[in-house]
């Protein structure tokens, strides 16, 4: 499938509405993790951004409204993904760049660069587990077929000197995400993020740093939820959260 | 040296005044750390607990007044912390057998054991860093002689099938300690420990389990302080501390 008609895909406002981006109906759809990835990277204007697997764009995009002037890049393996990721640029008038291309062979037009900053969200789940896909173009976005090494390996290379490669995964990966991190890059920053106080964390967004020698830094937990259970049916955002999904704001 | 002074000691009181603990006045003294270590430990009574390097036994003791009849081992490498390690446990009627041995090379009798609980609070410092120690006996037991792994593959080769290896350490050595359990362990338990609210951790207690297939995961930070800067000049410890260093709790 390289196309796809309208009732099958759905229009959603990002960062309140700042950002609207199509998106397919079924398969992978964005939630907060790509918003929470481009509010945590480091970006001035004038940089230059890639993302690996950029999918319809949400990461790459979100960060486009944040910070001016960036020179965006995405790599998307699917053409459906990556013609929904030009689709939503234009859209939202962010100038962005989509090639299409697989993170573990990247195309020359990729090869021959290299970015103030890389960023990656990639697919949750394991090679070993999970069911063979039904869908197999839209559920391929949502499963691992490239051992999290490999991510890191592209995006470590694709690095500028100082250059921030940063990654949005489940917080049970944090050890397989440090150990393929650790021998490629210093400045290891890791953020994990909790789903309500006192809770374990259900996400981490870690960072490194091409060519530093600072030592890892293990940062408070980000709260999504104020409350310490589910309490009433809207939702209930802790200030920090809702800054950076409403309001726009980089991770504090 | 191999004996020391009363003038060269202290006597300090730990969980509220239930454990008396003599250590030198100067070298490696007992912080928090070990206190913490013990209060993570998930023993329950008759089972047998391995401390690598416990130093005058402040962790292995603390957890022997926390939980009752285990059968508490220690191994420490320097002839005084041993021997200061067994008046401790006298002197606070805990029985523990300490062994004088070296954790890379643990003696026969050691070797030849396998325990429901290996606990450590390996040295801090990294082999490659720091200065000479001028106070050779001493200061060893503060620094990293032994890479964090050879703790890690010793204390996991004692463990009998489901037995806990439990490090604590310095924040930023996470990746290194994650790197060296993967491999040897499954339900890796990643415990970060945060000075203030909002605060990176100092420091973090991992918990790996000997032939467990269970995911990693990352809880809440425990909290020391519990006001976001220092207000006076008194403690402010949180509640859930408290608890521990003084209610002889285990942690929440």
């Amino acid at each position: 499938m390289t196309s796809i008609s309208d009732s099958e895909t759905t229009c959603d406002g990002f960062l309140g509405g700042r950002l609207n981006v199509i998106q397919p109906r079924r398969g992978y759809r964005a939630g907060i993790d790509p918003v929470l990835l481009a509010a945590s990277i480091p970006a001035r204007p004038g940089q230059s951004v890639l993302e690996l697997g950029c999918g319809t764009g949400v990461a790459l995009l979100c960060l486009g409204v944040r910070v001016a002037e960036l020179g965006l890049t995405g790599l998307e393996l699917q053409p459906l993904y990556a013609d929904m990721a030009r689709q939503n640029a234009a859209r939202n008038e962010i100038a962005a760049e989509i090639v299409i291309g697989d993170v573990a062979a990247p195309p020359p037009e990729i090869r021959s660069r290299r970015f103030h900053h890389v960023i990656a969200n990639p697919p949750y789940y394991e090679a070993s587990s999970g069911t063979p896909a039904s869908e197999d173009d839209r559920e391929q976005a949502r499963r691992e077929r490239l051992d999290l090494a490999a991510w890191i390996d592209t995006g470590a290379r694709r690095l500028l000197p100082r250059g921030t490669l940063s990654i949005v995964q489940r917080a049970h990966r944090l050890p397989d995400l440090l150990a393929a991190m650790a021998p490629r890059l210093g400045g290891l920053d890791i953020r994990p993020i909790q789903p309500r106080p006192g809770r374990p964390a259900t996400l981490v967004i870690v960072h490194g740093v091409k060519e530093s020698r600072t030592p890892p830094i293990l940062r408070a937990p980000l709260v999504v939820h104020a409350a310490e259970t589910h309490l009433k049916d809207g939702d209930d955002y802790s200030a920090a959260l809702a800054a950076v999904l409403r309001g726009c704001a980089a991770l504090p």
